[in-house]
């Protein structure tokens, strides 16, 4: 055998490869894994539920000779046979599941096997778990989909299921120095997953290359997902959003996230002026009205028969913001964000991407915090597909930060060229 | 005591008055229903499980002073605590389930009490349970809400909950000679029901007066309803929708349709020409690719691992067509329809209701197919809401033929008030 890496620090793309090429063992790939996982997880605490099955599924696998298996982790409140689902609450029933989400029967079929369940935070909203920053433990993950971030970040795991209302992807991504990928709204399949935004929720995908992004992509799709060829920069139509809500990142985000957009127009990118800026303020007033109205909705059963059991974030945070929502209030803004839809595809007529933080910061100095989504949330609720890349680390704290890239409704495929010449091009 | 009507035979609304003026208690209401169901079960087979607890939950209320109980039921595709959800399948987990739906728990909270599950088509889809219509066992009660539609129906419960993807409430309802109604898209809450094309799956209510939809739908909603204040016929503004696909529907139903449409003319309604017979066609297709679509990926749990369990009507219909559809295909239809939805907004600003077929006729002679939802799927995927009123008898079969009444999005105390005044103005 050539002397390759610890298998747990590859992508899941080099892993296949080096399999194909008879170089690693699926087996070996996962034990590595599982080594990674029981060496770092005291301090990062990224798992809800470890399958202790795991190994044995994987050679259970082998045995009937069906390809190699990919590791993957999915967030907790996604279902997966033989497995509980306990949504980062204490009080829900820790039976494993029969049903799961059609998105997991999916990766199964396509080879994944769960390595266990990632802790979300309470719901999927803002309380919460006891998952750390792999980059540092002070620090919090960001959330909701923490441990999805944590476990990729910390190379535990190459691939993991996280879901998005408002932040709940593209934040934690950032904060964990991970590619996280929101794609348009509904193109992987939600059944089997706490609703909690239905207008907005999305299922995806953190992960460490674009490569990977692309593979469980083809697998969620089930459609062929060949490489994906980088965009030439030079054709390549850009708008930086410096307007609301540019002034709430801090100096260095808006240093690092302009000085990209200088770099861009260096390498022959098109800057263009996108036209939106009041679209992005009022889709950030809208996804309150909506994600409060909706989430108090979803969690009619927690907090009809576990009132007492949820945290005051909750309680007072977003549920108290639905219950000031009528149902008239709820439909007149889920008409002015279809017109507002109209607005945002003419815009992306004349553009391919958008530039914007993935958040205001680093990841914060605080664990009772997962930190604002105020970057993300227009763009859950716009549908449009986002994809955050680890490009900075803040000078002060050596904490990743990441930028984001909007795309075009449906344009997921020109978003992963686009950000694949973008991370070769800006990474040393 | 008065001589009341046996309480079985009340719609809630009328029930709840004789509860609260002393005239009738939860508990014989809850008897008379279940004797009903005792006596007529056999021949109708409404429920997939019934509710063994349901009259010690109404005793236990009423000796803790929970106020009226009311009894209702739910198709057996939406969780409800304690009783299994078998989804019209035989291999799925028949261990009662412990978090149920967020509607099932607003319910529960506003004093419904579950009689039982009711009968689904297999997975939401064609192929039928064993309900027979309670009219005449020969005949469909129509699906998916099979059970649901019958139960009421044969007056063994008022209200039931249904779902539509494509016409699964107001086919079914107009079949069993019930009011179907569904809602704007995302009015009620959809967690812990199976997702089936969740672009356009809703939840609605089958019952047999408008009064007991809107008590329902005040329930659901966590808003006050109060009486439904019927539309004054002459200021109300109502089209005939007689382009595709109304030449599907026999001589018969169109002949009473359009009957009631010059009823309504000669009321002094104003009769409009709505200018969206394109749409409606287009809705149609567009119907097909993307509910196939979103199957196939709902379901993704069953036919990867229960694939040789599914019935031919389900593999080789809309999972097949599902299978047909790219992701590129599925948002370009996404993205039409949301350009339809425009033009439907501008329609409605010059129209109250669009009136046409609930079905092409009354129930079909055959217990193997559930009949067409060719005049319910269009409005299933636009959004608007959508209610059958049991306004005709078959002359020939002497079953019920329905009439559907489609109402501007979000217009549905619209619609109410106007399907009250028909109702009144056109039943003797």
């Amino acid at each position: 055998m050539p002397n390759i890496p610890e298998p747990y620090t590859l992508t899941a793309t080099e892993a296949l490869r080096l399999i194909e090429a008879g170089d690693l063992t699926s087996a070996d790939w996962f034990r590595s894994c599982l080594e990674r996982i029981d060496a770092r997880e005291p301090e990062v605490m990224a798992w809800a539920t470890l399958n202790e099955q795991a190994l044995s599924e994987v050679e259970a696998r082998d045995r009937h000779g069906k390809g190699p298996s990919i590791p993957v982790g999915a967030k907790d409140i996604i279902d997966v046979a033989g497995l509980p689902t306990m949504m980062g609450t204490d009080f829900h029933d820790p039976t494993p599941v029969t049903r799961e989400g059609g998105s997991v029967s999916l990766m199964r079929e396509a080879g994944c096997v769960f390595l266990g369940k990632t802790v979300s935070t309470e719901l999927g909203h803002r309380a919460p778990g006891p998952t750390r920053n792999p980059h540092s433990p002070r620090h919090t993950p960001g959330g909701s989909s923490s441990g999805s971030a944590a476990a990729v970040g910390d190379m535990m795991v190459p691939l993991c299921l996280g879901t998005q209302t408002s932040g709940s992807v593209i934040r934690p991504a950032a904060y964990c120095g991970v590619i996280g990928y929101k794609p348009t709204y509904n193109d992987f399949d939600k059944s089997g997953i706490l609703p909690n935004g239905p207008s907005m929720d999305t299922l995806g995908i953190l992960a460490r290359s674009i490569e990977d992004v692309s593979l469980l992509r083809g697998i969620l799709l089930e459609e062929p997902a060949g490489p994906v060829d980088p965009l030439d920069l030079t054709s390549l139509r850009f708008a930086l959003i410096t307007a609301e809500p540019w002034d709430q990142a801090d100096s260095e985000t808006q240093t690092l996230v302009s000085g990209l957009a200088d770099g861009l127009a260096q390498k022959g990118a098109t800057r263009i002026d996108a036209g939106i800026d009041d679209v992005v303020a009022r889709l950030i007033k809208l996804h309150d009205t909506i994600s409060g109205y909706e989430f108090r909705r979803s969690i009619a059963f927690e907090r009809i028969h576990y009132l007492d059991k949820l945290s005051a974030a909750l309680r007072e945070g977003r549920l108290a913001t639905g219950h000031s929502v009528s149902n008239a209030e709820y439909h007149a803004a889920i008409q002015e964000v279809a017109r507002l839809r109209v607005r945002l595809a003419e815009a992306f007529e004349g553009v391919d991407i958008l530039v914007l933080p993935s958040a205001p910061s680093a990841a914060l100095e605080r664990l009772d915090y997962t930190g604002p989504a105020i970057f993300n949330s227009a763009w859950s609720l716009s549908g449009n597909p986002a994809l955050t890349l680890p490009l900075f680390k803040s000078t002060s704290s050596g904490l990743p930060i990441g930028c984001q890239f909007i795309g075009g409704y449906a344009q997921d495929a020109n978003l992963l060229a686009a950000t694949k010449a973008i991370f070769k091009g800006f990474t040393t």
